[in-house]
């Protein structure tokens, strides 16, 4: 037997038992007469001690063991005189009697402690050393734990997990496809699912009115940092529901989640048009733990002779509250924050005011104080702020004047990584157009329906039709997203139509949901959430990747195994493929 | 609001209570001045009356109504005169006041019943609708109550689920990779995981002793009547563990799902070395719900000068109970059984041993009523019995004996399908011998470590050594395999080589976890159950594909999305390959 207790397990009132433990070497101290060595698994670390002067034989033996060595030792279990009151087992120590390597380990390319001294790529490559580290196992047991509350909560509810196939087809619309050839279909390939998004609507069509499944998804998009090939969806559908009972059902299951995993109750969650986000956030999933709402001063910054304001479609501020302190330098690292090409504004208007109730601007050429007073009271700001003004196409302006929210969110601490703070953004439009290939695309998916209520509009003013689809947003990041489908075939294709297909296309890649349609379709809708993205929030980090057991790199290689990797020229053979000659 | 209440919820203690139920048309029935209506969802069945004397427009909308509408209504619980006691929902039934259509329905291709008239081909084609019938239906539920069954048991013992990659790299060791051809490295690819054994040793490695994951699988094989191109598994590993410690945990999650989901308490399972089930059964898998063991007969039947029986390496035989009586066309039929090429004997003897004690064989030519008394004696028969007896090459015969045991037990009813008797096969042999390629295959796996008693035999005898690897079989069926896993670098590169890996080899497609196994990799071991045949065999069913939603076909075809299918040009451009013309 390796053991008859774990590392984390041992306390004051195991004092005076037997005990074997197998773990591994984190850290050794020799004393001269004593030498103490941590051993640690999953559950915690124990302290074992050898003494020179009772078994200088073993306590040799110790001292030769390095670090990540796995080990077995029986002994018995002391009250430690040196007591450490940061970890349960810290009271304890274990005096070894025997002691059996396991493993040699050789000497690790990083240390596995809480703060390494390794790259990122380093980690990468011995992700399963990585993996060691307490921080990064933290975080998986947390998204295991999750997904068992996740499962329960849905189950209990009545939701059926029904698994759906991986080896799918492939369909144009949306992100590009991973696709597989087919052996036993030559010139065939199935793809690798982006969404179960049909299946689940087959499966509504079947009568399982309460679906979900916490399912593997691909898209093979060209990776950004926080983006990978492969993720893990929580994909969930509904039957005979209207929109709040999905918000109803997922803000509940959400707060249930809060409260099992991290004992935080979350208090309703506030709903949010998307043209109101817009408006006020410049973002369909702004971060509410903090106000510095946009002021829009087009009509009152205009006619003064300043002719970037003059000639910009819009004009937008935040109001950053008891910085009118800023320095120049604080004021200038802004305006180059604004200027960079990710955030893309070609400058900043800034206006302090002053806690004496003076005003001083960027723009005081163009501005008297008292048109400064009329922006301040126009942007609700109190002395002792400073206004920060964007301007220039409205699209354009929301987006930039968003981030420089943000930054200023962070600069002033306004978004604490302890605070959560949900949000519904509900009303998203149906469809978005395209200028680059002229066309509509939807903003959420083929198959959300549109509100009945904007029905006519889809034959007179597409753009403008308002969808039933939703967002979940918290602290800025859209943890989950969904709709309520379109279940008459007219309808669908309607739509398909207004998205560009010809009916043939339709047909032929959607043909068997249209099918379905025909046979008795409930009305339905859905959700799905980022599982990867979930924990990250939950916990308050900003990359995905440490959730991820195995992640790959941002190109998309998983640079442990080695993959992906050349394949043998008969499995191509068999496959009835070529790789085309690379040319750069 | 689209109902109140489910279908298979009102009962007689609803009566009085308005409700508003949504669902589909099972079947109408037309009485003149009556009209019912049985309404249908996941949960049941409820009975809607409308009435052409009080409501003669709504009783005439009703009428219109076809098989599979979708409907809502709202109306009256009353009790019924003429109660169904087979149905929770028998007591009751429904007046209804309000009906809305919420979509129509065609005539579905075949009858949504619990036995329809659809064929096979077309029910995969509207795979949707045959998931309404409940016999279908019923699996799916099974399927979702199982694996929350299975989760739940495990993270109480401390397991983590942890997901795995399905992106990961192609070992040609083991059955057919599917690849996926990368955008981003072009020429190479990407394989999808026969299992994820080598991601959960590094697991190990990294400290989570107790690994889980239902998980999805994927082997481009040909495809026989019960096997799909992915499949889900139950994979599990643990660290610290010897061969009793999983087979005990594993053991106690199977008895425990057979308690929890279907109230049977399962007593402990018997285990039976490898050589015992091949010597008593012919096969590794062997059904223990009956006896009728093979008998060796070899040394009693040989030098009568039945030339068969003398030339044949053994000569097998069992004894059919209470058979004697046997006619001659269930024998000969049983002769053709074993001559079909699957089962493959040439031909067939038997031996009545009738009631009154007389003996009677269709090799009476070569063997006295005193030889065949001896061969009874050898066979343990007695009269009334019947022996059938098989000859020539031991596996050959072993192999097709197998097969008319079960033949025999399906014809004797000694297979019910509501007894389950589980079976922990033990001590597989390490190797396999291919006299095709002339080489060693792993008989489980690559990775699986060989008893410590037989490491010398690793170096005299491959072909003898034992592997601390057992499969679990229930029913005649494997449900799950394992073993203690090598965690040694040295002893790996001794297998790998004995399975004819060049050290460069081992070192391209392993490296990896050989590596790890040089930090520190602890003693683990694991199991792996296959979920679609555990819901197959606990539901006491042969085929798989009942309880897999959206199965394939033999083909590796999903007929109902068409998949595989041709893709676009550009998506092959895109990722620098191409389809080979195609000559028959």
């Amino acid at each position: 037997m390796y053991r008859t207790h774990n590392c984390g397990q041992l306390n004051i009132s195991n004092v005076g038992q037997k005990t074997t433990l197998s773990g591994w070497v984190q850290r050794s101290r020799d004393l001269g007469g004593m030498t103490f060595i941590d051993l640690r698994d999953r559950y915690g670390i124990t302290q074992l001690t050898f003494n020179m002067e009772t078994n200088a034989e073993l306590c040799e033996k110790a001292r030769e063991l390095g670090r990540e060595f796995v080990i077995k030792i029986s002994g018995n279990v002391v009250e430690r005189s040196n007591k450490n009151k940061n970890i349960p087992t810290g009271e304890i120590e274990i005096i070894v009697e025997n002691l059996e390597v396991l493993n040699a380990s050789k000497t690790p390319p990083f240390t596995i402690e809480e703060h390494t001294d390794g790259g990122e790529e380093l980690r990468m490559k011995y992700r399963y050393l990585d993996l060691r580290r307490n921080v990064v196992k933290e975080n998986i047991i947390f998204r295991h734990k999750l997904s068992i509350e996740i499962r329960n909560y849905l189950n209990n509810l009545d939701f059926l997990e029904i698994e759906t196939p991986i080896l799918i087809k492939s369909t144009p619309e949306g992100a590009r496809d991973f696709i597989v050839p087919s052996r036993m279909n030559p010139g065939q390939f199935y793809a690798l699912p982006q969404s179960p998004q049909t299946f689940k609507q087959l499966l509504m069509v079947s009568g399982f009115d309460k679906y979900f499944q916490i399912v593997r998804c691909f898209r093979d998009e060209d990776l950004r940092a926080d983006r990978q090939p492969e993720f893990t969806q929580i994909d969930c559908e509904m039957s005979f529901v209207e929109q709040e009972d999905i918000l109803q059902t997922f803000e509940g299951m959400t707060k249930h989640l809060f409260k099992k995993v991290k004992n935080i109750e979350l208090k309703d969650f506030p709903r949010m048009p998307y043209s109101e986000a817009m408006r006020l956030y410049g973002s369909d999933k702004p971060d509410i733990r903090f106000g510095m709402c946009f002021k829009d001063v087009t009509e009152v910054v205009k006619g003064k002779d300043f002719k970037i304001f003059d000639d910009a479609q819009s004009i937008l501020g935040i109001v950053a509250p008891q910085s009118a302190t800023y320095t120049r330098k604080q004021v200038d690292q802004l305006t180059d924050f604004v200027r960079r090409p990710q955030v893309g504004a070609s400058g900043m208007v800034y206006i302090r005011y002053n806690e004496d109730g003076s005003l001083k601007s960027s723009v005081d050429k163009f501005y008297s104080e008292d048109d400064l007073k009329k922006i301040a009271e126009k942007m609700e700001a109190q002395p002792g702020d400073l206004m920060l003004l964007l301007s220039g196409d409205t699209e354009k302006t929301q987006k930039a004047l968003c981030e420089l929210r943000l930054e200023m969110g962070n600069r002033l601490e306004l978004r604490p990584a302890d605070k959560f703070a949900p949000l519904w953004v509900v009303d998203f439009p149906l469809l978005e157009w395209d200028e680059e290939t002229e066309r509509f695309y939807a903003k959420h998916h083929p198959f959300t329906a549109p509100k009945a209520e904007d029905f006519e509009l889809m034959k007179t003013n597409p753009g403008e039709v308002r969808a039933n689809a939703y967002d979940l947003v918290i602290n800025g990041s859209e943890i989950g997203g969904g709709s309520i489908r379109i279940s008459d075939k007219d309808l669908q294709n309607d739509n398909f139509e207004l998205l560009g297909f010809t009916a043939e296309e339709a047909h032929q890649q959607f043909g068997f949901l249209l099918d379905a349609f025909e046979y008795g379709a409930p009305p339905h809708g859905g959700i799905a959430f980022g599982f990867d993205r979930l924990c990250a929030v939950m916990s308050g980090v900003e990359s995905i990747r440490d959730f991820i057991a195995f992640p790959k790199n941002n190109h998309g290689r998983d640079v442990m195994i080695d993959a992906p990797s050349a394949v043998a020229q008969e499995q191509l053979d068999e496959l009835n493929i070529n790789t085309k000659e690379i040319t750069e």
